[in-house]
């Protein structure tokens, strides 16, 4: 019995190490730092894609909030960190011409630094994938690739939704 | 000549004001306030409508954000307040399978107080109209009739979207 209490006392004792442990900082996306609290971050816009059937909120760091309230992105001033916070698309229960967030596909970062990142276009890109924050490892190409596109506008394809 | 010089020290002096009068707070909505600086409030979810053709945020106050992160939502705590921000939805012009946010429609929100809104199934509900903000006045009934398929959801039809 003696040594059951022991056990427990040290299960106990534990506990908090195990908490912190299992939810440590994930690690570096293409040499980039991990933007931790990204989750309450503000939002500059939403998108909707058919063609992989994601839906999307597009959050922004206080530099790259006010840019976007202010319209100066193009370019997006130095400091700016853009977030596409992906989900697979789901019909919603309750209304089914409505779709919402379903499983979570991963958080893609732009980090704006016309010093650090000037062989990327500017921006540093980084991706963390799944609920467990993984970190993509594959090159800032795959990233640049999809987004040549929008070359022309700092390569960015959102533009900050309409607000009052 | 001195005329026009007192004219032009009036406009000048005037032009305070003016600035302070074109943005004032919008009036309340079924004699509720308008809840300033939700534009900067965090992510709850996202949703897309294809009846009525709307991509939307959906944004909470500190309370509702504590609450969808803890999944404390049915019933959602008194002081939480959803903000459902609507947007017709738009074809990106540089990826043709993706919409975003267009014109900007209207902004909607529910104030938990399972005291003060008693009568209206403990939420007081609320929308202001365009960015010029204009006040709903319709009653809150418009917003509860429609709500009613998710009153067993403390009737909100959002599902805290999946996080990190």
């Amino acid at each position: 019995m003696k040594c059951l209490v022991k056990l427990a006392s040290v299960a106990i004792a534990l506990t908090p190490f195990a908490v912190v442990a299992s939810d440590p900082t994930p690690g570096t996306s293409h040499g980039i730092a991990y933007p931790i609290g990204w989750q309450n971050w503000s939002t500059i816009a939403v998108s909707h894609r058919t063609d992989n059937k994601t839906i999307r909120a597009v959050l922004g760091n206080d530099t790259a909030i006010k840019a976007a309230r202010s319209g100066e992105t193009n370019p997006w001033p130095d400091g700016a960190i853009i977030g596409k916070v992906v989900w697979k698309d789901t019909e919603l229960k309750d209304w089914k011409t409505a779709t919402a967030p379903g499983k979570f596909v991963h958080a893609e970062f732009m980090f704006k630094d016309s010093n650090k990142y000037s062989d990327t276009y500017n921006w540093g890109w980084a991706r963390w994938v799944g609920l467990d924050q993984k970190p993509f490892q594959k090159g800032s190409q795959v990233c640049t690739t999809c987004h040549t596109p929008v070359k022309n506008r700092d390569w960015v394809f959102t533009d900050p939704a309409s607000l009052p």
